[in-house]
């Protein structure tokens, strides 16, 4: 075992603190890694207001963040993909158990017995996990990316968690040249469905609620934006989505988005919202369409994403802050007081 | 022009008697019909008692009927594929426009255009149009089907409406072996979908509340009955589904259902059920479930499905029924009292 600066919240109500955690020596297996960025999830902020305390209860003191580029300082004996020095990547697991059907197609993010980067139970050293709010983690290898040395790894940090949450479904569900996209919620996740949707070529739409947003939009790569409060507008593309990423927490009128939705065309939700949504069944006869949701995505398709981002050069919008203004960025966070995502410079804590 | 026997309805309270109607002559594409046999669908009683008004008003006197199968009487003289004699089957849809994107896909349930079999404008006569509680009608070539002659006549009614509703999303969703499908409600269209879901080669279980409906499940090909109101039952198939047809056109707990699914499991509506149904959208992010419609099926999906039937020898379960026992029918199918489908000897017209 060896120490590790970090930040931590002690109770549902605590500001984050600089403290000292334990981090486990890397076993054969093993990679460890200097973290040099860590994003900020909307999760995180949820998960250390233990937001979640029915399905996921937090345990304190908490050290959140699945958004960890970083350079590899160790690794264990057995490794072959990692060597000191590489720049190296994890997002939102480091662990799962590797043999049952969900492991063996490669969708880790669904085997039951998943470990998530924090706030989960750690095997190696009691307790639960620690994530990516300090400055060095230890993860298996199954679960380090690599990430293409072109991105600015700032703004790459993001793509761990908002990058793979969008790609995976917009990859899953076709889009393409020839397709016609909608991406609902302009915040961290949707901001990267506009990047990838233009990347893959598809004819991109952002709904917004906020006509202030649309230079914006159009900036990150959409061709039209549709302003959501307008009837009219809206009506002018009904029935004509193939896709549509819906990236909104909060509960809003689901339907008016499924019936802009041609024949076969789907509608993904990645984000979150806590209540039921009220779905019209009429809306999804009418041209067969379908309304369906999608978690981050395993680890062979999350470094397809990673290495179509080399190649694209894309990357999240991000606003760097010293860790020192995590409790400050939380409470922007909140208020989407932020384009498009933080991202922590973690060299902040070495002055800790 | 020519006179029809027919049934119709002259208001929302009225019960149906004889009457007599207008057909047109056949033109050069038109194929005459003598109706021999019309199933009754739920749909028909939605529209006698005017109870779709905001979307679909009915306009009286009404003649229902949209699955209809009889024996060729007359042929225009463009007409290639039918001649009298033949026996020859209508269901949803007598028209659309031929030219949009999706009739030219396929899919002439979702052209702009179409015209329905009952109380849709009759561009030919004014009006609307006439159904199958009738002894003769005349429908453009494009629209009229080839019955297998092995198949019973009056149990190959019902496949024109319940039989092609409940074999298209099966197909479209990739129900087959090795597939575990499960069907929600045994009325007239879940006793279809178990039917071909058995004959696709899937592993079929069959939902009821009823524990009386066991025994009738296994004989329609279901290898697994579960009773919906046993929670420990229902837990011990939760996440294992590839996909589910429910039939249930009255609200419930759907999401009980969505868990069900395993990953990229997917749940189609068949019912359409008048009131929006909540979906928790945390069970649809889980193993990338999708929740969704689906509306009949096209012409010449519906000739698939009735050639299907011909090779695998399926047709519904009827009780066939005299004409003038519409009304107490009609009764008794919002009762469910019937297994699985009325089906009209349209013979018994003929003493009117």
């Amino acid at each position: 075992m060896y120490k590790a600066k970090a930040y931590a919240a002690s109770s549902a109500t605590s500001p984050f603190a600089s403290t000292t955690i334990q981090r486990r020596d890397p076993a054969e297996h093993d990679v460890q890694i200097e973290i040099l960025f860590c994003g900020i999830c909307r999760s995180d902020v949820h998960q250390a207001r233990n937001e979640w305390a029915n399905v996921m209860p937090t345990v304190y003191p908490c050290v959140l963040g699945h958004e960890i580029v970083g350079r590899v300082t160790r690794v264990g004996s057995a490794v072959t993909k990692f060597k000191p020095g590489d720049l190296a990547a994890v997002g939102c697991l480091v662990d799962s158990d590797g043999t049952c059907p969900e492991c063996k197609a490669g969708f880790e993010q669904f085997c039951p017995n998943w470990v998530g980067t924090y706030n989960f139970p750690d095997k190696h050293l009691g307790g639960v996990t620690f994530g990516g709010y300090s400055d060095s983690i230890v993860v298996t290898e199954r679960f380090v990316l690599r990430v293409p040395s072109n991105l600015n790894l700032a703004a790459a940090a993001p793509l761990l968690c908002a990058g793979i949450t969008t790609y995976s479904p917009m990859r899953h569900w076709g889009v393409g040249k020839g397709k016609k996209v909608g991406v609902v919620g302009l915040g961290g996740l949707g901001h990267m469905g506009v990047k990838f949707a233009h990347a893959l070529g598809a004819h991109v739409v952002v709904f917004t609620s906020s006509p202030g947003k649309k230079g914006d939009a159009l900036c990150l790569g959409a061709d039209e934006v549709v302003i959501s409060k307008d009837a009219n507008e809206m009506n002018k593309h009904a029935g004509s989505f193939d896709f549509i990423l819906d990236a909104v927490a909060a509960s809003h009128d689901i339907n008016a988005y499924i019936n802009m939705l041609g024949r076969d065309g789907n509608l993904t939700m990645v984000g979150a919202p806590p209540e039921p949504l009220p779905v019209g069944v009429f809306g999804l006869l009418i041209r067969r369409r379908s309304f369906s949701g999608s978690l981050i995505g395993g680890i062979a398709e999350t470094q397809e994403m990673l290495d179509f981002c080399g190649k694209h050069n894309i990357t999240a919008d991000v606003e760097v802050i010293p860790i020192q203004k995590l409790n400050e960025a939380y409470d922007r966070l909140v208020k989407s007081d932020v384009k498009y995502r933080f991202s922590i410079d973690m060299a902040s804590l070495k002055s800790e």
